[in-house]
């Protein structure tokens, strides 16, 4: 198949299964990544990660620009040698991070100046030096350069969105690797006329996929799939749609069934620093006391290595003694709990019974969330 | 062959190649153990220490007794299950803890009475507690109470030292499970008549292994060969010898042909979280900036994980971020060194070459020790 064409094998209502293809192997697809922010998932090794059946893998332009410097990465053979994983890897274009992180920023039209969150220093990141960084790093699907804005001000989510466009344009004229793929980038906050409008300004730059930005930041469940919805129906049926920085159990299962095939979200590992387990019922926080003699798995129906091998009882002795081992160890039960999800939305689709999964599995985990067990 | 019995199968000078059977599987010594303090040998899961060839495997009698109790453990039916190991395994008495960690220690002729560390609560331990508490968790190895003097006072030391021959009585008798092998320690301090006669009485005993303890406790590299050499010629042929605590390359090597079965230590996953890695030629300080652009791996000879996948630019780059990845990887290389150091001693000794690899092998690290690269 050629590199980035996106093959749909099966569909189920708004739901696909399919393969997108890239230098660094096949995404079967629903799929859900894995983000190693600093060219690390935090506490697995590249082996963890290839046994939890992980394939896209998530890293960061802002972070890697900043430390160690994406001339460094590239000089290493780009971040899929840098970091030694072999599978398909996706960068963020550094604008969610720029926002969220750098200090005193100061946007224009033409890019946005910061000072780094490590030591003060003073940078300029614009959609062609996101580009050039993104291509020093070399991953297989890279991002266009945008501008996240909270959904509180639909004045300044309307001028985000139009500097999201024009530097979309940037982007697409300033890329020069053809191993790699462009992704857009729909902005427009919760407005369903901004985000019509955005669909259609993306889906004209004819990019190899297009991805959601802009949710998962502070909306209602209801706003986020109304967003969806408005979307999707505008996007090309045979580009892989990609929901940024979207990753618990449920809103996996609510973006496949309105036409989402990516994911990625810092929860699942961020959760597990913090001793929380995902389960396909809820969480349960591993420090708590009624775990103390649970001589049972975290989740007795997960095929995971830690669920295979350890029990509550002794997961909640690392978290009590804060052993680095819990992070490890949770961090592949949940970064499983999801990959799992989605190869089972697959099947779903493949056999058409997306409706029955989705409900049920939407309706056992609004049964047990959010008391935490 | 009868669990506990030490057959030895190769001699060259004072060093011994030989197995001790136990009943979780044989241990090949030379040996080097990793120190799964508190049930969890830190930033390590049971499959990575499997991959680098680790046999046997230390746990804490006084730390798990604290947290979370060997009753708990035994009822999760010992440590080998509740850690999930399933090589032999070995428990400290808590001894050297107690005089180490505990708070406010009175010792009197019966026992000892201490603080927590972690909570201020008042504890006891005496050898028979030691016993109980060793026989909850079910180790195959477990260790007689003793004290371990620090070698500036003779008086104490040869106070200390008859407590330990009292105590190491007491632990004999009250032993009751015949699936653990209890090994008495040899005390005295840096004194040569001291260590000789603690040796003869400790050889008495008839324990199936014998260790040697306080030693790598301030006194000289020369001191400690010292002792060795004293200690050893006294102890029975057909019994493994377990210097205890001990374990930087030189030592394991300096330990061997001295005659020394059996080596754990804390430093080589200590160093590894301090960023610092081990090599035969001495040690990298992963930190330094030497090191930003390097592509070679920590030590080109060494074919663990981390030597196979990485190279020290990525890993300096983890060192600086304080990523947690750097504990797992640089511990995976540090303890692979040993344990595969202790794997050539033992061809070594097969072979009849362990004057020249000794000799070789010390004057390359006395060569390039202390700076570091």
């Amino acid at each position: 198949m050629k590199p980035f064409s996106y093959e749909i094998h099966s569909r189920d209502g708004a739901a696909r299964c399919g393969a997108f293809y890239t230098p660094h192997g096949i995404l079967q697809t629903p799929v859900f990544a894995p983000v190693g922010t600093r060219a690390t998932v935090k506490a697995l090794t590249p082996a963890q990660l290839k046994e939890l059946n992980a394939t896209l893998v998530l890293a960061n332009a802002y972070h890697l620009y900043l430390r160690p410097g994406d001339e460094l990465v590239s000089s290493f053979g780009g971040v899929h040698q840098f970091m030694a994983w072999e599978g398909p890897m996706l960068t963020d274009s550094g604008g969610f991070q720029v926002f969220s992180h750098g200090d005193q920023r100061k946007v224009d039209e033409d890019g946005v100046t910061f000072r780094s969150h490590i030591d003060g220093s003073e940078h300029r990141f614009t959609p062609e030096k996101s580009i050039a960084i993104q291509e020093n790093l070399g991953a297989d699907i890279i991002m266009a350069f945008d501008e996240c804005a909270v959904p509180d001000n639909r004045r300044y989510v309307e001028n985000a969105m139009q500097r999201t466009h024009a530097w979309a344009v940037r982007c697409v004229n300033a890329k020069t690797r053809d191993d790699q793929a462009l992704f857009g980038i729909v902005q427009g906050g919760i407005y369903p006329d901004l985000r019509r409008e955005s669909a259609d300004f993306i889906t004209a730059l004819n990019t190899p996929g297009i991805a959601i930005g802009g949710l998962s930041v502070g909306e209602s469940k209801e706003e986020m799939a109304a967003m969806i919805e408005t979307v999707v129906p505008r996007l090309p049926e045979n580009k892989p749609r990609y929901l940024m920085g979207v990753g618990s159990p449920e809103d996996i299962v609510n973006g496949v069934i309105r036409g989402i095939d990516i994911f990625d979200c810092v929860l699942p590992t961020r959760m597990a620093r913090n001793y929380a387990a995902l389960t396909r019922l809820g969480q349960l926080n591993l420090r708590n006391a009624v775990f103390r003699e649970d001589k049972r798995p975290i989740d007795p129906t997960c095929t995971c290595y830690t669920c295979r091998t350890f029990n509550r009882g002794y997961l909640r002795h690392l978290a009590t003694t804060k052993e680095m081992l819990s992070a490890t160890l949770i961090s592949i039960h949940n970064l499983h709990t999801l990959i799992q999800l989605a190869r089972d939305l697959q099947l779903a689709i493949q056999e058409q019974r997306i409706d029955a999964f989705s409900t049920e599995f939407l309706n056992n985990y609004q049964k047990h969330r959010p008391p935490e067990v």
